[in-house]
């Protein structure tokens, strides 16, 4: 394309150079192509193609594959958005679903929002931060309170908010982990802030690796860099790990040490096959009950959101952060900056309450709930576990035991030969084997680099939300092929 | 408060710089202050304040005040949100409302997004990125293309997307319209990008002026500032002008001749209670047929969303923008930043389909969809004309009549008394004038200076959503003891 400088106000060497430098591999080249797949094969193209399905193992996105929404998550919003339904005695019978406890809450919501049409405070209905806080409460064993509880619009609005809070310039540094979640990287790329990266420590399931960590740290110190937070995903994006408490200990200790704010992605905590999920917030509290005068000024923002785990809302665009050691001046600016964007949508706040408030032992609604929300968190286990034995069994893959999260993020050792017909495309191996993936098995995955990886190793992300293990299938019979392909 | 600058990461002296510079006084210091009011009255305080209802006149927020949602849009989110309704023959009964057309549509979005807990497309639902390119064909007369149509959370959001790609630096420009919605000044300060201010002529009913835009401009432009956008809002916020084609018109041509970027603010389009609504893209398409050459490359944004006219849905946070003329590089930039944010809230792409979308005349729903239109349109109409006959009567106060989007912004002249005693409270004289206002009567509207305005000129934006003249006839009787108490 010719370049068209002289003919417009805007081209690609004028715009904005960091939104330029920003990349974000999820919703990449393969993605794009994916979709081109799909609108083939809907208009009936399959001769083109060796396959006649794509699966979209590039994105964690439940609803989009296999999951069906909580039924009494989706009758509330029914009702909070055509409220004459309320007034009516045939909602309660038999066949329409609707539950005395689903009756209440649409009522209570209304009460409290008025109508999920019109702007809520900035900082979100009153009513359900305060809903947040006790969920936050039960959850720790700790007090916490509404006005430091942000909704936001998925945790991603959060982010933004907070980096755009914590960035004064590109001296500012963020230690984030590689690999991480691309939201921090681009979100750093566009606040022309420093990324630190810390490297996660494969060999021990993906856990933090405090000395890498440290290390890091002093580096960008000694550079110039004025590192100002710590980010953690945990449970892990792309790697599904889940920290211990001593992981989670460590990282705060080092926080308080050199005056960090910790910045806590915790969108997968009820994503937790192994072990128990621990809240930065709760082992917060539990270090300053233990040493007060160590950890009082500790600084942690704790995002959550509605699009993962048995919620796996992410179209609503639901979620919130809680601030704790926050200075009050500083809070206020964060309320002035999301007051910019008015209000995240006020449906999504809804799903916040009912997420940390479903229904209770003894309500109506409680047992098709739990069966719902036990048979999809028994179905993600078992996806997650099929997916990781055929893993095994490929040659040159190695992939940790599944953890947490929606994600599978296996090693892949590529020969030479593949490698050097990756630079032939311009691509790197992990892009080159993920590419080929798709076109001969329409699964699209996200490669390694995409998230950051350590040098010399290569990886791929996949989720494990695709029912069933015919896409696995195509994907061991395709790997087994590129693998004799270059040998 | 003493700085806590020893003991946290952040404070209010390190944090962004540009975050703290914004200003958004639609949420500021008088807007929290009457939710303070309004809390205090519906814990039963009343006795501590002159007035027992709070009006928000501070914000277009239809459907917190007395604006009723849109029935038919209603019914098709409620059977989104609860696909299972669907199948069940019993909501096709007389008392529940749902008619046949509501099911079809509800249905037909369903295939199209899978499920409004699925993250669509970055740009939005292909199918209702259809959907709106149809309504804009069929609104001017000319074609439309999906793939120019990005859905976004309400119209901030498109302006946000925009502006981050517009702005490389400082040494941006972007001519803004004094008084404006303060969303503009706000982004650009934390964009650290320049606003270049054109002011409004209100002796023409707040018209743009060419010669005050062209002044502007090469006042910027020998400074050294790279002025590339022109934000028009029309109809306008805060101003309530409907622009003449001629006023568009001019615009465009002078965009064309210095190579701007034209955003046009269009989310009022359908407020307009004197003449016509006048969209730059169509009247832009009908300068390309005249004169191909002279206009073939300018490049427009235009923005429209669901909060206002009669959908009044701020709380869904849906929206769009179309571009004309982009780059395709450019615009591949664009798709990248917003898959930064995943996508808009499905529910809130789905009201926008219903916007564009409405029952037509012999569909079941279109009678009611009717009734209840008009019946917004002509409350709104009625509404503006009683507050300006109010404000015609007032001492002091002159104000343009009403010709679209949903506030007034009368001019108010105070004596050199009150204009000394808002100065003993640091405040600007509408400042002062404003919180008296609010103090005295629960209505809470926000001061000139909150949008700019002309030197040496004091006005206040006060919408005219709030239903009833008692309200108005409070202000009247706050107005006179003020000015009797500063004569």
């Amino acid at each position: 394309m010719s370049s068209t400088t002289a003919l417009r106000s805007l081209n690609i060497n004028n715009i904005n150079p960091h939104i330029k430098e920003a990349k974000y591999a999820v919703r990449g080249e393969l993605a794009v192509r994916s979709q081109t797949y799909r609108d083939q094969l809907s208009k009936g193209e399959q001769a083109n193609l060796p396959f006649d399905k794509v699966i979209a193992a590039n994105i964690g996105n439940p609803q989009q594959l296999d999951q069906k929404p909580i039924s009494f998550f989706r009758q509330v919003l029914s009702l909070l958005e055509n409220p004459p339904l309320l007034e009516k005695e045939q909602i309660l019978e038999e066949g329409l679903g609707y539950k005395k406890d689903v009756i209440e809450r649409a009522k209570w919501l209304l009460q409290q929002v008025g109508s999920v049409g019109a702007y809520s405070d900035s900082t979100g209905a009153k009513a359900i931060r305060e809903s947040v806080a006790k969920f936050i409460e039960r959850r720790d064993g700790f007090p916490a309170v509404a006005n430091d509880i942000y909704l936001s619009a998925g945790a991603s609005s959060g982010v933004n908010t907070l980096l755009h809070i914590i960035c004064a310039g590109p001296q500012t540094g963020i230690l984030v982990p590689i690999p991480q979640y691309p939201l921090y990287t681009a979100s750093l790329s566009v606040l022309n802030a420093t990324c630190v990266p810390y490297l996660l420590d494969e060999s021990k399931n993906w856990g933090t690796d405090l000395e890498a960590i440290k290390t890091s740290y002093k580096k960008a110190v000694s550079e110039g860099t004025d590192v100002r937070a710590i980010v953690i995903i945990n449970p892990g994006n792309p790697t599904g790990a889940s920290l211990s408490e001593e992981d989670v200990k460590a990282v705060i200790d080092f926080a308080a040490q050199e005056k960090l704010v910790v910045m806590a992605d915790e969108v997968y905590q009820t994503n937790v096959f192994k072990g128990k999920f621990h809240s930065f917030k709760g082992v917060l509290r539990k270090m300053q009950k233990e040493d007060p005068e160590k950890y009082k000024n500790v600084e942690l923002a704790s995002l959550h959101s509605v699009s993962k785990g048995m919620v796996g809302e992410c179209g609503h665009r639901g979620g919130y952060f809680e601030l704790c050691g926050f200075d009050p001046e500083v809070q206020e600016q964060i309320y002035k900056f999301v007051s910019i964007s008015l209000c995240a949508p006020v449906i999504g706040q809804c799903l916040v309450e009912l997420m940390v408030n479903p229904p209770k032992e003894g309500e109506p609604s409680y047992e098709l709930y739990k069966q719902e929300y036990e048979g999809i968190f028994t179905g993600l286990q078992k996806r997650a576990m099929a997916l990781y034995e055929a893993f095994k069994e490929m040659e040159g893959v190695e992939c940790e035991e599944p953890q947490g999260s929606m994600y599978l993020f296996p090693t892949i050792t590529l020969s030479d030969k593949a490698i050097e017909a990756a630079k032939k495309e311009n691509k790197s191996p992990d892009e080159f084997y993920a590419s080929r993936l798709l076109d001969a098995t329409g699964v699209c995955v996200v490669p390694g680099s995409g998230f950051g990886q350590k040098e010399n190793t290569l990886h791929f992300r996949t989720t494990f939300l695709a029912p069933g293990t015919e896409w696995v299938g195509r994907i061991t019979k395709f790997h087994q092929e590129f693998m004799d392909e270059f040998r």
